[in-house]
């Protein structure tokens, strides 16, 4: 084991705020790194313990999708008592689908921790997802069951999961906001620019604000995206406010 | 819910030694009963809260499988530091395959706590595996993660999860057993004898011994089978001393 650390913290020490940057992800402390360096380790690395068992992230994508699943499953088991088996299912399925999770993992710039010898643009969609799904498992290992559904909770849960949005009763996020801005005299603005920075592709930011307050920011690739994920995360601050039109 | 206390407690009333069954099976104390009575009601009964939900434990299915499935991750994850992600999949589907589950209900006898208007001899055999699962979705519910993972140990893992078996590697568990004996120089003695009891089907128990005590009973439809299940419960008994010839 001292081995494995040796030769995982040599490789992290140059990302020397690795520690701190896991910290702000998890929002809480780890009790052992080494978990998370595996969980940002490539499998190109092509690192070894002592028994020849390969150290990387790819068995606890395992992991964290079977703790991802099980954590989703109680929310929406309590949340929804109305819903049988097979809505259940469904549900989940949606929450924990490889879209959703890509799109969860590309949030928290995941990739950008990532110890590989492949250039990150070579990687495919799926990694985002795949090292979401290793973090947790990476949780589950560190800290048990509890501080991995408090994880998903913060990260996936509470941002996301919206039965109405799951059952497809949400087909516009700005429609719905600016409807229910009309709807209580409140102003609202949309200020978007473009924010292309390193990236490859050209990108765009906004700010949605309400009554001349930033509620919200998002940046994506088209000005109707950011558009669009700048006013789901207004919907999630005015949930309850907002919740009442559907 | 007071309402659903009074409708559960009533019907399951007459059935006094419930409570005292659900901790021989447990292991442990419930801290409410109504979450295992739930588990152990059909949806024949067609009992609904005061919102018209259903009352059965159809949802606890959902929840039991996705926690058996997390606990199973786990163990195999942490037992198996050489199984790729391809292999922890193909071994956990094993443990918690259909056939499996099914069997892991019927020896706990879980049909016996069943609150059905469906005479008993007209269930599908599923019935047994999902008993199975609605009960650990009842313990999760009831106790949490730790408790859940517990019983899993207790019931699932330790009995029957062994990775020799699930690779396949072990073919005949009574070959194994006689082929050590001869090995140690043990004497072994299978006594069977025609045990059906009130079963419409004629079964056979089995005593096997070694040195001339008794190290496992078993009870099946064949004496083929008897002997088997005997073999394999003495197996663990003697675990780590016989899977040292695997």
């Amino acid at each position: 084991m001292k081995n494995i650390r040796n030769i995982l913290n040599s490789r992290f020490k140059r990302n020397g705020n690795f520690f701190m940057e896991i910290i702000n992800i998890l929002g809480f402390k780890p009790k052992d790194i080494n978990f998370y360096k595996k969980a940002f380790t490539h499998r190109s690395m092509n690192i070894k313990d002592s028994k020849g068992n390969a150290i990387n992230y790819e068995r606890l994508e395992f992991l964290g999708d079977a703790m991802l699943s099980a954590v989703i499953a109680s929310h929406l088991y309590l949340e929804v008592p109305s819903g049988d088996e097979g809505y259940l299912t469904k549900m989940r399925s949606k929450v924990v689908s490889r879209e959703h999770l890509n799109e969860l993992g590309r949030e928290l710039n995941l990739i950008g921790l990532v110890e590989s010898k492949i250039p990150p643009g070579q990687f495919g969609d799926n990694i985002h997802g795949n090292l979401f799904e290793a973090l947790v498992g990476a949780i589950f290992l560190d800290r048990g069951y509890k501080y991995c559904e408090k994880f998903i909770y913060k990260r996936v849960i509470t941002p996301y999961v919206d039965i109405e949005t799951l059952e497809g009763k949400v087909i516009s996020y700005k429609s719905l906001l600016i409807e229910w801005c009309q709807k209580e005299k409140r102003t609202f603005g949309y200020n978007v620019y473009e924010d292309t920075g390193n990236d490859e592709v050209r990108h765009f930011s906004v700010k949605l604000s309400i009554d001349n307050k930033v509620v919200s920011k998002a940046r994506a690739t088209s000005k109707k995206k950011a558009e669009e994920k700048a006013s789901k995360r207004a919907f999630f601050v005015f949930q309850n406010k907002m919740s009442k039109m559907l």
